[in-house]
C-alpha cells in the first residue's frame, strides 16, 4: 500500500438501503424535491443554492444548449451514424469540442474580471491596461466579439438584465461593464460583450467555481446534442454533409 | 453536389440579432423563462412539457447524477490528472462509461414494457412469458436486480410514487408492476425493480423518446462528473487509486 | 479490502532501472530490435509473431489507415478546430466512429467464417444456409458489398493474394471463398468481398484475437487521423464544411 | 455557398476501382510493400521515409506502447467494463489521458531544443539561460526528471544511442545534450533526460512535424490499450480496482 495520506471524498456514499449526497438522503430529501439545476449546484459546490442562484444557473444553461449546426453538433452526428449503437460516443465526441476556441474563453474572461476586481490602482485603470495589453498583443479578447452577432450579442444583454433582476451582488457585472467601456475606448469602436463574457460574469456572481466553469457548457450541450442525435436518427443529415465534404474539398497533389 | 434529397433541421437557426430554437426566440422567450429541464425537454422533443413532465424529468435527472466512485467517475478522474487543461476530456471519458452494463439496460427495459403493453394475449400472459424467457436463457433481466440495493432499490419506489402523484397515464407503470409480479412468481423469489427499470417506466410515461433515453443519464452524469473533477482538483484521489492499482494488481508471467 | 480473488496482469511491470513487457526487457530487447507491428502483435497476444504474421498485420494496418474525408475524419477535424490545444481529443473523437456501421462488421464477418469452419453438415452447406438466412432477413451481409467499390473492392483481392503468398494455413480464406460463392449463387448476382471481409479472414489466419479485431482499425486510423489533423492545422477545411452544413441543411418548422 | 477560398486536401482520393494516398496507389503500391511505420510517416508527412527514419520512428513507437497500469490504462479498463460492446470507447477514453501531464511535455521539450538551436548568443549560453529560467520559476523541466526512473531513465540512453547508430544529423541530439549538461550544472545535481525528452529529440532528428508529435504517443498507446482491454476481457481487474477505490477513498462530511 502506498504510504501517502489517504484521500477522502465529500460527495457521496451509499448503504444497502440509502444513498447520501453531501450528507443529504438522495431518495427522501432530493428526488422529487429539488430541480436538476438545484441538484447540479449542490453536487458541484456542496452548498444549497439560493433561488437567485438557481434562476441564473438555469438562464446560463438555457443559453448554452443550442446554436444550430456547430462543429460540436457536426462531430456528434458523424459519430452517431458511424456507431448508432453507442449514443454515448456521439455525445462524448461532441463534448470534446467544448475547448478553447468557442467556450474556454469563459475561463479567461473570468480571470480578467478577477484581475479588475482585485486591482490596487483602481478598477478603471486596470480595465484600460487590460484593453491596451490585448490590443498591443493582437490577441483575441476573451468574452468580447462575435463573428456573427454584431453589433451586439443578444444573449449578453439578456443575461446581464436577468442578473440585475435577481439582485446579485454585482461585482462581476460591474467589472464586465468597466472592461467593456475600456475596450470600446481603447479600440476606438464598439466590440460586443459576447455570450461567453456575460456568462463568465453571471457565473462569477452566483459563486460557481471558476475551475469548472466550462462544466456548465458541457452539461447544457450534452442536452443539446441529444436533441440533434434524435433528429439525425429520424431525418439523417450526416451522410449529406459527408458527401458534400468529399465533393467540395477536392484532392490536389502536393503537400499542405 | 450529391443528388439525394436535401435534409433539413427542425431544431434551430440564427440571424445576426436572434437565435430561434424550434421557432421560439431563445433570448426573449426562453432564457430566464424556462428551467434547464423544461428547455431540455423542448430541445429534444419539440414540445413544451406539462408541469408533471418537468417534475418527473427533474426527478430522473436528480436520481442519476451521483452514485459515488463508479467506474465512470474513476475514468474521469484518471483523465483529469493526465490532462487537467482539458476538462471536457475528463467528462467525455466518464460519459463513455454510460453503456450497456449500467445504464443501457434502460432501453431494453422499456422495450419489454412496450412488448407487454401491445400484447394481444393480455398483459399478464406476456409478462409471464417474458419472465420465463429470461429465466431459461439465464440472461440478466433489464431493469431488475441490483448487486447492492437489496431487497429493494430505494430509488425505484420513490420514482414510482412520484409518477403516481404527478397523475400520469400509468400504462408504463402498470406494465412494470405486472412484469415485476410475474418475475417474482417465475423466479420464486423477489427481485427488485432497480433504478433503471423505474426510470424506463417514468420516461415512458412522460413521452420521452425511447431512442435517446440514455441521453438523460448522459446529461445528469455530466453534472455529477463535474463535481468529482472539482473535488479531484482540490483533494486528489486519482494518484492514490493509480498506485493502489499498480501495487495490488501484481504482474505474473504467462498469458491471461 | 474486497474479498474476491485478486486479479493479476500478464502485460508489464517496471523497476527503477527497467521495464519488462511480457517478461522481455523493453529497453535492451525490444526498442530498436522489433518494429511497431511486431511489438503490437506481441503486446496484444503475448506471442512473438512469425514473419508472415507481421507481413499480414502490416498489410491490414496499411489498408485501413486512410480513405479520404470519412465521417471519422470530419469529426476529428471539427474537434480539432474547437480544441486545438488538445490533439488527443480530436483523435479520440474520430476513433469513436470506428463502430458498427463501417468497421464493426469485421467482427460479425469472422463469426460467420467460424460458423462455416465448425459446421458438421459441411462447409458449403453451411455457407449456403448463411447466405439464405441473410437474404431472407434482408440484413446487410457482414464483410460483403460496398457502396462505392463495385463490382469488386480492390483491397480485398490484394489482401487475399498476400495471405496466400505468405503461406498461411488457409482455413479462414477458404471459408471466405466458400461463403462468397454461396452468396453470389443465392443472391443471383455478384456481391464483392469488401475490405472488412478480407481483413476478418486475414486476421483470423494470423491468430489475431477476435475479441479485439476492431483494435487493428483503431491503431491504424489513429495514424490516419493524425495526418488529417496536421493538414487541418495548415490548410483548414473544417470551417468550410461547417459553413456548408449550416447553409445547406436549412431550418424548417415542425418536428422531424 | 460561403465565399471563402475553397480548401483542398492533399492526402487521399478514391475512384470506383482504386484508392490513392498522396498520389500513390494504395492497393498496388502500398499494401504489402510498406510497413505500418513507413505508411504512418508517409501519411503524416507526405514524404517517403529513409530507412533510418523508419528505424527511429519504430523505436519511439515501441518505447511508448506500454508502461503498466497507468491512469490511461485504468480509464480504458473502467470504460470497457461499462460498455464492452463499444471497444472504441475504451480506447478513446484511454487516449484522452495523453495530455499535458505525462506526454505533452514532449512538445515543450522540442521547443526548448529549437530555442537552443536557433540561439544567436551560442547554444551553451542559451541552454544555461533556459536552465536558470526554469530553476527560478520552479516549473517542471519538460523532458527532464522522472519520479521512478532514477538516476537515469533507461529508455532515453537507448533511444539516443539508436539515433547515433542510425546516422542522423545530430542537431537535436546535440541540443539535448547541451541542455542536459547545463541543467546538471545549474541545479547542482543530475536530473535524468526522461523518455519524453529523448523522444522529442529523436522525432526532431527524423523531421517528424512538431505540431503533431503527441500523435506518435496516441498511435502507440492505442495498441497498448488494446492489449489491456483483451486482458480485461479475460482476467478482469477493473471491478477489483473499483471496489478498492470505493473502499479506500472513504466519505467524510464537509467540503473539499
Amino acid at each position: 500500500m502506498p504510504e501517502q495520506p489517504r484521500p477522502k471524498t465529500h460527495i457521496a456514499y451509499h448503504t444497502q438501503e440509502a444513498i447520501y449526497v453531501r450528507d443529504v438522503d438522495l431518495v427522501n430529501d432530493l428526488i422529487g424535491k429539488v430541480s436538476f439545476t438545484e441538484m447540479m449546484f449542490f453536487q458541484i459546490t456542496g452548498r444549497r443554492p439560493a433561488p437567485s442562484q438557481v434562476a441564473l444557473l438555469d438562464a446560463v444553461l438555457v443559453t448554452l444548449m443550442e446554436h444550430g449546426f456547430t462543429p460540436s453538433v457536426i462531430a456528434a452526428r458523424m459519430i452517431y451514424v458511424s456507431a448508432p449503437e453507442a449514443l454515448q460516443s456521439a455525445v462524448a465526441a461532441g463534448l470534446l469540442g467544448v475547448g478553447s476556441t468557442f467556450v474556454g474563453s469563459m475561463e479567461n474572461a473570468v480571470k480578467l474580471l478577477d484581475e479588475i476586481l482585485g486591482a490596487e490602482e483602481g478598477e478603471q485603470a486596470r480595465a484600460t491596461a487590460i484593453a491596451k495589453r490585448y490590443r498591443e498583443s493582437r490577441q483575441p479578447l476573451p468574452g468580447f466579439g462575435h463573428h456573427l452577432h454584431k453589433p451586439d450579442d443578444p444573449r449578453s444583454a439578456r443575461l446581464i438584465a436577468l442578473a440585475r433582476q435577481n439582485g446579485v451582488l454585482g461585482n462581476y457585472l460591474r467589472a464586465l461593464e468597466t472592461l467593456s467601456k475600456a475596450i470600446d475606448e481603447v479600440y476606438g469602436r464598439h466590440i460586443t460583450i459576447n455570450a461567453t463574457g456575460a456568462i463568465a460574469a453571471v457565473l462569477g456572481e452566483i459563486g460557481f467555481p471558476q475551475e469548472v466553469m466550462r462544466g456548465v457548457a458541457l452539461v447544457s450541450r450534452a442536452a443539446g446534442l441529444v436533441g440533434h442525435i434524435l433528429e439525425e436518427s429520424r431525418e439523417p443529415a450526416a451522410r449529406f454533409i459527408w458527401e458534400m465534404a468529399e465533393h467540395d474539398v477536392p484532392y490536389e497533389s502536393g503537400e499542405s
